[in-house]
């Protein structure tokens, strides 16, 4: 089985540590390969950019060039995951969602950790559309962007542990996510600290695509995410890219 | 006052009537400017062409070239308003969100009547986000899609109907909202048919965007909405783009 | 276009006042012409006066003598507005609403700053049945009554401010709303303090009432605000009221 | 113990079955008595109709000479409530309310079968403010006005009979309240003919308050509900009203 | 009549107390019987303790000789209700719905303090399973374990009027309910401390009790409370329990 | 890895049915083991039934005899899961919730097909008492008893595809869920039927166990979840049971 795992950002070291752990919990058997989109932001921190991500992830879906099972959006609280959709047969699953359901399967509610606060309300929004919103005790920002957690990881960590006991003590979460694809190898630091469950993401979406697969499941097409009509189409995928970069 | 009406298709004579269902409305000293996106689909009718639609408008909005004072997202359920309010200072008006809210002061409860069911769940999912969801009796679609209403505009007008009427009569909707940027003109017809205040969102996004304009207000910029921080960021505005048509 | 702005007090003052806001932004050729009610309480803080206010802000309409093209009634979170739809062919806007509609076109979450706590229930209630409670971050009060905005207007702008920034800091608000009818005139206080868009419904209201008048609209009479049905009713509008002054 | 039953609408004939349906099911030792608003509609079908029942409600306990331990608006649906709470210091119960908690301790869902169909969102609004909308599977309107169930009550009967057979069977309610203070009686009938137990809002009503009264309870008055402010009001309770009948 | 009032530990001084306090409230002619179940935990402080609650209680009264008129299960947050609704024809009454139902006659919004923090998603699943959250403020913990209650009353009793008084201040509850069915007694004391009424399960419950027995209203057969399908049930009631013991 | 597989009814077939539907999709290296509980009902539908099965289940758990590594709660909407959450340091996951989450990452919104129209309100209780319900279309009953499943299958899947029709057609579902453990097999004939994909329960809840296994992750014992305190308790496990036989 092979999966593919598309981050959100541009920049390429984020993929290869979503792809590493995505590849530490696959199974025997299942490929990962990861994706970086053509265009957008070196970070998505906001709606635009998210925007963006949305259409280069679909972007980099559609140029792979090779048959997969199943399609992994590795970014926290982005856009894009109903358009994969739509243009696809094989399972789509966003690490939002894979990391709620798994956490409310371990307690009462859960809290999501993630990096900036202007981010809070871009997961705020997508959990409620997941409609998986209510047993979400809180989002919580540790004020430190995306990549200042390559940077700084010492400092990165002070802050998230810092506000995941304050997701516990506080808010009543019994379970942290780790809101952001780039947290991912942190998860044994912050429940040693806080002495809860923590799920990243990544790791979790995997183990959702893979089930699905081998369930036999795959995307509904009967209404929402029914494959696009017929029509014409101008700038995608960005035929124009290529020769523009 | 100079506002700009972007249409979500990339159809120029959806964007005229879309254009001149605004300036029937706009006050004098209003000047409408509208505005078709570069690249997306020749009407949009789910999420992946929305997502493209909603990149597509900011690209258009980021070229236009001149001062304006307030900025119209013209196309209904669609993906994107969220991204221009971070990109500009000036107000952002969603004609879901027009149409849904000018409703709310006419009737304890509304209907809005769209053009494909698959794009149902977009409407409710946009209305969902906009807190604006509760008073909403049903979301109906006509069955027909978005171009039909230029080629064969009496067939489109008799399936709005009976949709509305079944809303007022089944769903106890007391007012409709035309689901579909273009829609613009059929208020009078349905009104007719079904004796409740018919709503198009495009002049009520008019008469929002010059109210924000007139009180003085715009997007605040403290967290959800603040500016995209500086960053590298590819392919956007899309500058290959010229050279690509 | 005249719009009759209904005080929800006795006090003329503050219609007075109220009346000024609401000229302030006014289109030409709108003329505001501000009522008193002719019993009622001098200030309305809580729900044994607000019904009261309901029903005098009835009679103060009933009994204006001359054509009118809508009606806003000026009180933060009073009972009343769905009669005046009943009783009226034109447009009816409540403060409360227009305040909150305007807001959320303006950030993602708005919180409401109002005079004693007391009336906290009494908007959250308003807000929960016109379907805009999700959005609203919080209802916060000052804890100056209504005519100490008149009589120590320092004192009362350093509480309004205080709550407000709470309101930002602590409950993560975008947007503030004034939530008085006597609080017009402070919104530069409070925005130059807190760096978030302020709205006072006055000025609000009188652009959504423009807007329906402008759009052709008014409440749909299909059902819920139907006209009252003809029958039988003691003492309305209270025709002894001028005997008994 | 003394307990008001206080109709809402002006019609002796009304207050006086009311009261009576209130006597049969009072313990020893209950005394009901019944009061008739001094002004008003002789029915009350509308929001108009229902605030100017709030004051006339009001007014007539003000007015009432005598101590007594709980008072009972016998309305459905109606405006007021909190405002009597506001203005006394012994419980003030709803029947709107009394049928709701009453019938959620006998079914997993209920419905309210009532008059005219421009009742329904009054009752829907009384009941999502009260907190008792989640398990109210409909409301629904016999169609039958209020003072058609004292001139035709073959007829009305069968309409709501009617009415609480679709409840039953399309909304799956399984429990009936009449939602019409004027509807008692009826239970037995319906119940033959629906198989479900059936609540008329007066005596559920009547044993809430001599409960709240054995109990020892009564309003808080720490804030929603505290005593009204000294503050001047003019034109209650209605002085005037007395010379100008 | 004859009200059993069912504990659900195995404590039978908490049996006696629960009795008493029922007795204390019961009307002239009402019989209180306390039934302590067979089996279970001494005190019920979490779900498995609680599930065994459900069939101890569900045993103790189809063992119990004789007829009855309701039935109360007098534990707070507890599993249960709807199994003895199914397996009766009589009323049946859980004491924190009887609680929450009386508190929203008191005020605006209501909290519950019960003894351990980890009861208190229990208490709240309850509520929301009976559509009783939304007026819900809080739900607290005092941290001390039911039987603390008897062992050191005034360091429980201190600690429960802490926590009430942060309810009242901090979550603006207006009621408090006392969330454990051994604290019967306490009303007065947190009452005199916190100015809010305070209500004890309990004695609600046999007023509610009473109440349904009074107005010929019992549990609804047709759906979701029907009788259990005749069939093979292994081991209920516990016919080997008496062999074991 | 050992997961057990808990029937909830006393039929030792249906358990056996249940083991070999999870086997098949069981990973390599994945041992199941079925259990059946030594009282309860032969089949359980209803609340009183379940709550015998949840202590039922929790007996069978607590007295199998050697390691295991995650446990599945094989009956679709029936009470105890919580309760072997609290006993349990492995994952346990309950196959309401298993089936829910996996048909939400297939559609926008899904239905539940299951047995006696007497369960469809245990099943939505456990959906929202799960945050799962949002994105639930409807809950429909095919009229047939559990057992009938066995019996008489050709008219149990006529009745369940039709209902699976209605979901479809008429609730907007768009992902059906099997909503009976029974109903194993079953997937291909109802997906041929109505074009979506159908979910049972029982495989989805194999690959959600294993998922939570292989991520190192078992259920939060901060709170809710806690292991029972140490305390007397009567009659757990069922010793007397074995002698009762």
């Amino acid at each position: 089985m092979r999966i593919l795992v598309v981050n959100v950002n541009t920049t390429a070291s984020v993929t290869e540590a979503i792809a590493a752990s995505a590849r530490a919990v696959a199974a025997p058997g299942t490929e990962i390969v990861g994706l970086t989109p053509r265009f957008g932001a070196e970070s998505v921190e906001g709606n635009l950019e998210s925007y963006l991500a949305a259409v280069g992830v679909a972007d980099a879906v559609a140029r792979y060039d090779g048959p997969f099972d199943a399609v992994i959006q590795a970014g926290y609280g982005e856009h894009g995951r109903e358009g994969l959709q739509e243009m696809l047969d094989v399972p789509v699953v966003d690490i939002t969602e894979a990391a709620a359901t798994t956490a409310q399967y371990l307690g009462h509610r859960y809290s999501v950790v993630t990096t900036l606060d202007r981010t809070v309300p871009l997961i705020e929004d997508r959990l409620l559309l997941a409609g998986l919103d209510r047993r979400c005790a809180s989002v919580r920002a540790s004020g430190l962007p995306v990549l200042e957690l390559e940077r700084d990881p010492d400092r990165a960590i002070a802050a998230i542990v810092a506000q995941s006991r304050l997701a516990v003590e506080h808010d009543h979460a019994e379970v942290i996510c780790l809101g952001c694809g780039g947290m991912a190898g942190l998860e044994d630091k912050v429940r040693a600290e806080t002495g809860v469950p923590v799920v990243d993401g990544v790791p979790a979406a995997v183990t959702v695509a893979e089930s699905l697969v081998r369930l036999g499941l795959s995307t509904s097409k009967v209404r929402t995410y029914a494959a696009p009509r017929t029509k014409r189409v101008t700038g995608f995928p960005l035929q124009w890219g290529d020769e523009s970069r």
